[in-house]
């Protein structure tokens, strides 16, 4: 949606995994060629992007490197890149470019589609000393016209950083979730916007959210333990009524969370 | 303003502790009264509507028992009650009807003011054995017209909740935006709308917060710990690499999550 809107429309070519779901997205997507059929949809590609699940994705090489001509660049939408970049090099060299766009909310499907979903959202390139200049530069191209702006970085720093902004608050709003109800499963029918804000996209897929939590095991549990000490303080703090110490504290949040507006 | 949309305007008179901000409200509200004067305003009120920190509104019993008759009703909209209606009773005796309305954002100040804030949002009436039934009855009707719907339980009960619900969201937003910055403080930038929502009410002024959490500590504590339990359960899912307990939580966490919709 988001590359036909302009005066120069892309054409856009999709798969689709089940046969059935293709008039839904043909409506959705009325200038699109749907298949679920991989070889006729990639077939003159200039750019081919993946976005089905981290672990799709990461098996997807050997099929990809059998399909594409040698040069076709590749990038995809995974909410984790180590894994990904390591696997997807070995199978299609440095053609691939692993990409996250930080976009999205608790829904899923094509159904949640937006054409200006990606306006103004930062994606984040994770190329590495094996990327192909010129597939980096095709898929910067492809990213860019989505609407997002691009930042770069390794994918061992992407893994690192999305566990915090990403990884983190997903976990976190379960936990919110799971430890307001917990005396009362009812009580979340009584809260306002602070607590529906806090914990909306624990509405998201488990299926998905528990493959990404496995896929960044080790970076999430750092996150985690860092919270866990974030909590531990405020407790401190309250715990001693240190007015002073619990206005810092909440002065210090509202300044840091600034710079995400 | 809500009170001034419908076919039969209320009569609104404000109270505003400095004579400078009175051209501002009056440029919001230009149907109201507006006075510094606390003797001017309350005077011939039907009811009144306490919306100062909740510190301010438990220490307002004296001075409204000199200026008020015996029977006008008095409401609130205090974030916590145990407190305020404990102090205002003493004063004012059961025309004193505490209200907490599920309803604002991190935003404050009369610039933030929205004729439909309260639309659909459940307000919360704390209403005790010495509680006067016309006065009960009266204020019903005022938080009615503001376009809330009411709940009614006990000022312990709600302080309970509300720990649950609204302190608890506050104090891991701020957690959290600490725990995502603690390595990097300028990864906020980098985030997309999940770590935005989630973090969102730690905008709001820590003058305020810090006093609410203090009044509501017993509760916010025990509401915390279930919340370190919480966390406790997923970093244990999470390193034993358990991916159907990590989904069942998530899953778990995803319907609760229902409720609050």
């Amino acid at each position: 949606m988001a590359l036909q809107r302009g005066p120069s429309p892309w054409r856009v070519s999709l798969w689709t995994r089940r046969e059935a779901s293709i008039p839904g997205v043909a409506s959705i997507l009325p200038g699109s060629r749907i298949s679920s059929d991989l070889k006729s949809a990639v077939e003159g590609a200039g750019v081919v992007v993946l976005c089905t699940s981290p672990q799709a994705i990461e098996s997807s090489g050997e099929v990809l490197a059998s399909l594409l001509p040698a040069s076709t660049p590749v990038t995809d939408a995974g909410s984790i890149k180590a894994g990904i970049v390591s696997a997807l090099e070995k199978r299609l060299g440095g053609r691939f470019i692993g990409a996250h766009p930080m976009a999205g909310s608790e829904q899923s499907g094509i159904a949640a589609a937006r054409a200006d979903l990606f306006d103004g959202a930062t994606c984040l390139l994770t190329p590495t000393a094996n990327s192909h200049p010129q597939a980096l530069e095709e898929v910067r191209a492809f990213w860019r016209e989505t609407g997002c702006r691009i930042t770069e970085m390794t994918p061992a720093a992407h893994d690192r950083a999305v566990a915090r902004i990403s990884h983190l608050p997903h976990a976190v709003a379960a936990a919110l979730v799971q430890a307001a109800s917990r005396r009362d499963p009812t009580v979340g029918a009584l809260a306002g916007s602070g607590y529906r804000d806090t914990t909306r996209i624990a509405l998201g897929p488990e299926e998905l959210w528990k493959e990404i939590f496995l896929a960044n095991r080790g970076e999430l549990l750092s996150a985690l333990s860092d919270m866990q000490g974030a909590m531990e303080q405020l407790k401190d703090f309250l715990s001693r009524s240190d007015a002073d110490a619990l206005e810092n504290y909440l002065r210090e949040a509202r300044t840091l969370r600034k710079e995400a507006e």
